[in-house]
């Protein structure tokens, strides 16, 4: 891995206490991406960032083998008459809800253009005007779908259980942030099809299990909440999302899965033959990450002098520098041996030979997150101890041992989890009032980067008063209840049920 | 890996002797790509496909981790006016050519429209029409060499290595192909930078072996040419290419690898600072492979019976069969054990327990080119012998031995080099006349599917009156020379100097 520039000192990291400026600064200091690339939204990723997202995936793709997925890559560009039925499903659904129907009770005949302002047409093949534009994929459903309809035909084809790791587009109108609001995303998508609702409900757990146990190898806490009805995906049933706490309150949504029960079926023809020759809709689910997952990771764990990368997705997992190795001829090549070493057990390892100062090196590899650094010198040579050191702090003694290694490696991310619930506990508190009835003078006591808790069981109306008043944004009902009554913020009716509001991203 | 679908008999392979009938049913028909997208060349890829392609890029980024490039990945939209500088570079260089001039000797002033034809161009983002439009990267000189030029500054900072494996697209406008002529493609490109012509020199060396040992793991001979000046790449001093010839005696260029010298550095201001404080010009390569490797892999190898993948990119190397199951308890498990075993030796084994007869099992197999069955019955069980089949149709008995499965999975693909050096010595022929002055009566004697090897020493009119008259074109100037010497075919000069002409896809 090339390492070169100056040292930190020089590169002017802003403290962590600054969040906004820290995080823009951070993911291109610690060679993530250059956001120098000229469209805006549109960074480069460079090896190390680009690695990191690699490992990201392979978490995503064990998850996936592990449940039966099989991986597919579809077209990128979709032709705008396939946008049609999405537009009238899109639309057809919004009415229903708004008029309180059951939408699969509707059919669809009607148009929306929501799809089309958020995607970049391609309009033009070199000087022809293609005669039906096309435009790049936002997410998958439509291409996908209009092939799922060719595949499916009887109930012994599902389920089918789909995904792809691709490059996805959205024509981005606010401010753009690396990995967590960008134009050209890097995007994994799952998408399966069931004969019944049951199949589609049992992948929703499924997906909530993977979501939990990728959080876990990204050392990453989350709330868990299903969205409001206005903030559901388009076509979809419900959606539940978890969402990351930042450092400075706001929060990340970075997994959703989708339950679209037999919506995209109707409108796309999907459909199959039962056991007894009945024709019966498909029942659909989709499950979505992105890069973000590296933004929040980035967000999460990283501190002032750089940031700090969960074992799990560090692209080097343990740096062995040797020390005065000019003065002692043994000291490099017991360094490279122990390195081999520890490669050899499969551990991510470097071995920085670089002829530069130890405190270069320290802060080099101190910027890029390296969760640990042993160093060798003559001295630990002839005692046949090292001196480890995880880049949260701690430092221990160890000898050649693979398995200490492994251990301090896991030991490093407990302490991340720790960290990062001690942080979320910080930053999500209960609302400072019992209702809305304060006035002017009490609201800066609502702080701007805190989470609240609130108990809330009212309609659409009561949330539309509650984000109009407090400025914050509803995530959802949390899959956990209040273990007892309390009294709802905005009707004050007795109530379990547990929200959080929030500034998102 | 799932199979489903009718067997082979029902599924309608065309003889592969009427290959341009087999070739695009079989891509289909072993599921590596469903076609049936509504836009003609833009395939979608199926599991089976992917990993197989997966298993291509897995030999090239072992290849660039080897000679110590890094990876990268930069964005697919490029804005207009970057095309500016390439376009003007195009320009001149074409003119420069055609005039005789060295091409280095010149200033770049004038504007060509070349790439603009060969692109598609994203115009409108939501509903607004783009200030600045952008096209879909067929390559990615421009995007990369805006960033070059950031990123290079003093000798320390060189040779720059870099690949990416990503998705391009070309406005074709041919008829499409899978794998050899799509509109989505799936991309290799390697962009190094030098100090000096040296640096480049070398690298072009490096990227010849590289190919070469690509092309050894895919067991496809092919040959290697300097293209002639007209059918370089735009804006490279020379371009090389590895052509494999396909059954029909049509040549595929698969790999290119061009020397840029300073051609495009001039053109994006690349340059860097010596050690002694001047400012010099930088030099460059490109490398480039794509998705045709496995379009050669499955034209080249490929029977009557359907596949036959090296083992090398196999997504599956070995099927293990139960047979007769039902009658012996311990067969299902002993056909277990063996599966475990082999794939804990690193093997990629799928053990079939499917309720349908063995023939079924053999049929879906062969289709999808799995290199060695191992079948395993009751009466194999009590000998401690088994039955292993190469895809290629010799039969041995085995113990139960993983030693001798990785043997038999390279006799495999030693085998189907043979057979594919013998193809190709069936198909590249002498040309039958020793020049040009047949009349159009002998010209039955020039067979459509054959690659006639030359001799040529003449200069482009004289090129240009051979590909007339001949209807085939020149693949340019091999790496070898004949033995002794030989008259030239078109100016009748003795040379040694080799060349091939063939119908090129």
């Amino acid at each position: 891995m090339n390492v070169s520039g100056p040292s930190r000192a020089k590169r002017g990291i802003p403290p962590k206490s600054e969040f906004n400026k820290w995080y823009p600064a951070i993911v291109e200091i610690a060679d993530l991406v250059d956001k120098r690339y000229p469209i805006k939204g549109m960074d480069v990723w460079k090896p190390y960032g680009l690695t990191a997202m690699g490992l990201i995936d392979s978490l995503a793709r064990r998850e996936m083998s592990r449940t039966g997925h099989h991986e597919y890559r579809f077209p990128l560009l979709v032709p705008e008459d396939l946008l049609d039925k999405e537009n009238k499903l899109v639309s057809i659904l919004k009415a229903a809800r708004e008029s309180g129907v059951d939408p699969s009770e509707l059919r669809f005949d009607e148009e929306a253009s929501g799809f089309k302002k958020e995607v970049y047409w391609v309009t033009h093949g070199g000087e022809n005007k293609l005669e039906m534009p096309m435009f790049l994929r936002p997410t998958s459903e439509t291409p996908m779908y209009t092939m799922f309809s060719l595949w499916v035909r009887s109930h012994a084809d599902l389920p089918l259980k789909t995904f792809q790791i691709v490059n996805t587009f959205r024509y981005e109108t606010k401010q753009t942030r690396s990995f967590i609001r960008v134009r050209e995303i890097h995007f994994f998508e799952a998408h399966t099809v069931h004969a019944d609702q049951t199949g589609a409900d049992e992948q929703i757990e499924e997906d909530a299990e993977m979501v939990q146990r990728i959080m876990h190898d990204l050392c990453l806490p989350s709330l868990v909440s299903k969205r409001p009805v206005w903030d559901t995906f388009p076509g979809a049933w419900y959606t539940k999302a978890a969402d990351v706490v930042m450092p400075n309150g706001r929060t990340l949504q970075v997994a959703t899965y989708h339950h679209y029960k037999d919506q995209w079926a109707n409108a796309f023809d999907l459909s199959y033959e039962d056991p007894e020759g009945n024709t019966k809709p498909c029942h659909q689910t989709t499950f979505g990450m992105s890069e973000r997952l590296l933004g929040a990771v980035v967000g999460m764990h990283g501190d002032d002098k750089g940031l700090i990368l969960p074992p799990a997705i560090a692209p080097i997992q343990v740096v062995v520098m040797p020390i005065a190795a000019h003065a002692d001829s043994n000291v490099e090549p017991a360094a490279r041996a122990l390195a081999e070493r520890l490669s050899a057990s499969g551990i991510r390892v470097e071995l920085d030979t670089r002829d530069v100062r130890p405190g270069v090196k320290h802060y080099d590899w101190e910027i890029k997150g390296v969760p640990i650094r042993i160093e060798l010198g003559p001295r630990d040579l002839s005692a046949g101890k090292f001196i480890l050191t995880l880049r949260t702090g701690s430092k221990s003694e160890i000898s050649i041992d693979e398995a200490e290694v492994l251990e301090s490696l896991e030991g490093l991310a407990e302490d991340l989890r720790q960290r990062a619930k001690s942080l979320v506990s910080d930053k999500v508190q209960p609302f400072p009032f019992d209702n809305l009835d304060y006035d002017a003078s009490q609201e800066s006591s609502i702080e701007s980067g805190i989470v609240y808790q609130i108990a809330f069981e009212g309609n659409d109306s009561d949330a539309e008063f509650l984000e109009k008043k407090t400025g914050l944004t509803l995530l959802g009902e949390c899959d956990d209840e209040f273990p007892e009554e309390r009294n709802c913020l905005i009707t004050g009716k007795a109530t379990k049920k547990k929200q959080h509001i929030a500034r998102m991203y």
